[in-house]
């Protein structure tokens, strides 16, 4: 199947299968894929849980205003920015960059400085939302990924972001949640698996200059 | 090629071919991917303006720090947002689905309502917000779809939309740019294609919650 079948056999399953479990190799795959969405400057300032455990799930149905994708998913994956993007989180960032690519201190000297002034002039509200930006190009690369092997999924902005982070104590842990990420597989009988698809033409959403 | 091969495959191009184009049917994957981006309850409030064209390219160089992707690229990609969702907007939607699905208004009439409604108490830039986070779930989808179909391309958020919207005269058409992204094919002596990638381990950026 091609990419483009993927993207038109996807939809935002609103029923899933709550016997059907994603394999762990799957699971290691969404991992992976998150993992290496490109962020702003590399610096990765987004963490993924993923929620395995049906109690828990069950307890986000109310905070997710009742829709139960988030219990009956095989696996819920939650996306979150860190709270700030420090001088120690850009230092750790090249210091990574040093290691990995073995190159040297002077190569990236003048580029790490300009970048830790350029975030120490940001506010922390500005930080946090470049952050939330990188975790739409990760659920856009998840949802994609998702397509490509097959595993449904319901892309969510609709829930309690406070609830979410109190009931899993993120802030002890300086993150935020910002989008939720059921993934399975959708039940026999979810009405909307069956429904066309509902876009514009091309003719009204792209543009194209010669 | 499996999709995590492609996503390794792919890195943030600095330096294209010039000499080398995408096909027509390259681009038409690119434009069909681009429409078929989940958004917000469906209402794709985003445009994409695809440019082919060395002349205009050349001209964003200095409007984009002087990184020279957006000219020797291919084709520049531009996502941009509609500069408001109206009520219009929105029963242009439901109008849609009905056609497309078939359906009576009866199904959709108490949602239509609820989503006008809701639309109606969000202020201008809180809809422009959110129309922006809907261009990085297409970034992310459109950078998956390149890797998975072997198109280099460079994401950008580094360059003055101001310019670019006054270049392209976007505000006739309700229309502001927030992302770049260039596509086509690397240079063969790109030093950045042979870097490994950078990312944090795994155990940095997931939690497991079981």
């Amino acid at each position: 199947m091609n990419i483009l079948d993927s993207l038109e056999w996807r939809y935002a399953t609103k029923k899933f299968d709550p016997s059907k479990k994603l394999t762990n190799q799957q699971i290691e795959t969404l991992k992976k894929a998150f993992n290496l969405t490109p962020t702003s400057f590399g610096l990765q300032p987004i963490k993924l849980i993923v929620i395995n455990n049906k109690e828990i799930q069950e307890k986000f149905v109310e905070h997710a205003y009742f829709q139960r994708q988030v219990a009956d998913a095989s696996h819920l994956l939650i996306l979150c920015i860190e709270e700030d993007t420090t001088t120690d989180d850009i230092n750790a960032y090249f210091d990574m960059e040093k290691r990995i690519r073995n190159i040297d201190e002077k190569v990236i000297s003048d580029f790490r400085k300009q970048l830790i002034d350029m975030y120490k002039n940001k506010t922390v509200e500005e930080k946090q939302q470049s952050a939330k930006n990188q975790t739409y190009i990760a659920l856009g690369n998840l949802m994609t990924v998702c397509a490509a092997e097959k595993i449904d999924a319901c892309p969510m902005e609709g829930f309690v972001p406070e609830k979410i982070d109190e009931l899993l104590n993120l802030k002890n842990l300086n993150l935020k949640s910002v989008l939720l990420l059921p993934v399975g597989f959708r039940a026999e009988d979810d009405i909307m698996s069956g429904m066309k698809k509902v876009r514009k033409p091309l003719s009204e959403s792209i543009i194209e200059l010669s």
